[in-house]
């Protein structure tokens, strides 16, 4: 193992932290990749895949990491933060005291508790921010958001190559400790993200425009949808390539998005009330027969050509 | 050219028009195809890209070829298509006046006017079966609509392989002449479809849930955006995969569109209005922050996977 190479936990081994795990292994950035995941089965499945070198308990691996990534549903990674945080700081004052009981070479073996890590890869980020701003290690923290994903979860959705060539935000990158926050951006920088450094609250505001109401979009049509098939069978004989793709994220899983969604709130009923808006206008135009209406606002939808591929 | 090869006429060389030319002639079921478009700048383009063999005049199309496909938007669909059945009957009238004036054989080169056949491949099927149903050359008119496409148009859209494996539609087939359908069975089984037969009025209540809102609702999510857009400059840098999909389907043409809408008004509506009613239970679940109700809303909609890959 070079002096470079990291231990790293990830906290939560499903489709982001199982994703992590396998790049960041593989690119040589970790030299080993410890697991903690509650569920047996995930667990298990983990283990037979190899996402990780070993699955471990938790507080062994907040104790052996060097960085630790904390890859689970939002509503609990806002607790898991704070009890790392915890952790450090009670790992610190005992060692600082032992220091002077004995010779602190005894725990060069693992890291030192002050010079660790921890990271959330969180879809909201201003509940996060928030929780930890006072917290005494709160420099030892690095808030994170690498911008990829797919509408599939568990360990068996991990994949290599997921995160290649997508943006990562850092959120209130200020409260962390510059050395933190280069030590992270070298770990992005191994899973080739581009990264953005942006105000948490900010952060926040764009994803519910740009993936939040994305999914809520998705569970709304698949909720007509399915609606419907309760007294017409074969209707779904007809659904093209076009439904599929719209209808996509409405697989998402629930453990993750019924937390960033509440979390989210605020920002979310803001976007959602203007789509209402916008689907209403068009249902009107389309309920007065008014073609030039209609023509309109296919137009002015049009301009996303010029922003998405 | 063998015997069995016929003169295709596409009228109208758009995505589907123009994928249709090219499938048919490199696969050997058209021996010649001709072409009809309006628009100048999509002739020329139709002929330096090579999507026909020749860009006439449409009553010289009308003339000349055995099978007329009708690939222009709904609206304009529905006139072509009674203008072409008007057509076949005046010059079968004409022709079996002439035949009794001179020797029929001088007319061997073109196909007989009876024998002609004229498909289109519209989006909606109820107004265009509707507007034929009673016209005498009924039968030498069948209605199809081939379930492929992508969000771009015209001539440069068009790419061989596009219905592979895919769905076609047979409205009111049983209005058209037994022979009429098998040669068009022939025609879209050359291009690898899979025929689904259907009553007009079904095939639009079906679309209007597999495929029209989910237009409508890439249309709305592009509005919401890009209102949010000229506030905030950089809000497309996080747009993620998820987003690209679900808006994917708003760069969809208003000349196509606002036809299909307004011709199946009362369908789209009604699932418009049932999709409204699903955005708004979403949205008070979030707004009283209930995350049971969240929950089983997003279950529900999960139900889709069974259905959908």
């Amino acid at each position: 193992m070079s002096e470079k190479q990291k231990t790293i936990g990830v906290i939560g081994l499903g489709l982001i932290g199982g994703s992590m795990a396998i790049d960041l292994k593989r690119r040589g950035f970790a030299g080993q990749v410890l697991g903690v995941e509650n569920d047996p089965v995930s667990a298990q499945a983990a283990q037979t895949i190899g996402l990780v070198d070993q699955v471990v308990p938790y507080e062994e691996c907040v104790e052996r990491a060097d960085i630790l990534v904390v890859a689970v549903p939002v509503g609990t990674a806002v607790k898991l933060v704070c009890d790392i945080l915890d952790r450090f700081h009670s790992g610190a004052e005992a060692f600082s005291f032992a220091e002077k009981k004995a010779d602190a070479s005894e725990n060069a073996s693992a890291p030192a508790w002050k010079d660790k890590v921890v990271i959330d890869v969180c879809s909201t980020k201003e509940q996060i921010c928030q929780a930890t701003h006072y917290h005494p290690c709160r420099k030892q923290f690095v808030s994170t958001h690498p911008m990829a994903g797919t509408e599939y979860s568990g360990p068996w959705a991990a994949m290599p190559g997921l995160f290649d060539g997508r943006a990562c935000i850092f959120a209130n990158s200020e409260e962390s400790s510059p050395k933190a926050v280069k030590l992270i951006e070298e770990l992005y920088a191994t899973l080739n993200m581009r990264p953005i450094r942006m105000d948490a609250a900010q952060h926040d505001v764009h994803t519910a425009y740009v993936s939040h109401i994305s999914h809520v979009t998705s569970f709304a049509l698949a909720l007509t949808v399915l609606d419907k098939e309760k007294d017409e069978k074969h209707i779904f004989d007809l659904a093209s390539g076009g439904f599929s793709s719209t209808v996509r994220l409405a697989k998402s899983n629930a453990d993750m998005w019924v937390p960033i969604l509440t979390q989210n709130r605020d920002n979310v009923l803001h976007v959602m009330d203007t789509y209402i808006d916008k689907m209403k206008a068009f249902r009107d135009a389309v309920a007065d027969y008014d073609e030039d209406r209609v023509r309109s606002l296919i137009e002015e939808a049009n301009k996303i050509k010029k922003i998405i591929r």
